[in-house]
């Protein structure tokens, strides 16, 4: 799973790029386009959610809510260590990081 | 734990609105002010994190990585649901769903 998570991960970097740039670089951008940009994703999101809660892998109760969670998760990552960041976390070590709070959560078990 | 986490996400949202009001209206801000805004949270959630791994409640090896993260996963539900939503999923419920997705995460045990 961690792989496929670091090239999910890298996919949403690069899908990213116009998004990050807006927020890196504060320009004038469509809002529609910019929101309809991310209901696609979030779509996505959620349909792969809830095939892995229908296939048993996660758990019940997963849908759009989550899949706009999950995908702030990655933004954000992305926007630290991708677009801000110099290399001293590595793409690698995000995703695995993020896939690692994704899976899991914080709570100790 | 979900109450407090309910009253964090409220916090949170309206600590927010400025970005909010920068994503959904596309105006122009300073980036440097930008990212130090979103800096200063993120060390304060680290440090939240931090504290409850060494307390025992959260797991271990919680740290930056992961207050981005989960600075992100409220950014974008507080996006969806509080600015650009209509009241179809309260603030409550955002709050219950994004807690509960980082307390376990997605996986079915």
């Amino acid at each position: 799973i961690e792989q496929a998570a670091l090239a999910a991960f890298l996919r949403f970097a690069a899908e990213h790029k116009e998004v990050y740039r807006i927020i890196d670089e504060a320009e004038f951008v469509d809002p529609a386009s910019y929101r309809e940009h991310y209901e696609t994703i979030a779509a996505r999101i959620a349909d792969r959610l809830r095939a892995g809660a229908a296939g048993g892998e996660f758990r019940d109760g997963l849908g759009e809510l989550e899949a706009w969670a999950v995908m702030g998760m990655n933004v954000f990552a992305g926007l630290r260590y991708v677009v801000w960041g110099k290399g001293e976390v590595s793409p690698d070590e995000v995703a695995i990081g993020v896939n690692r709070l994704l899976a899991e959560g914080i709570l100790r078990r």
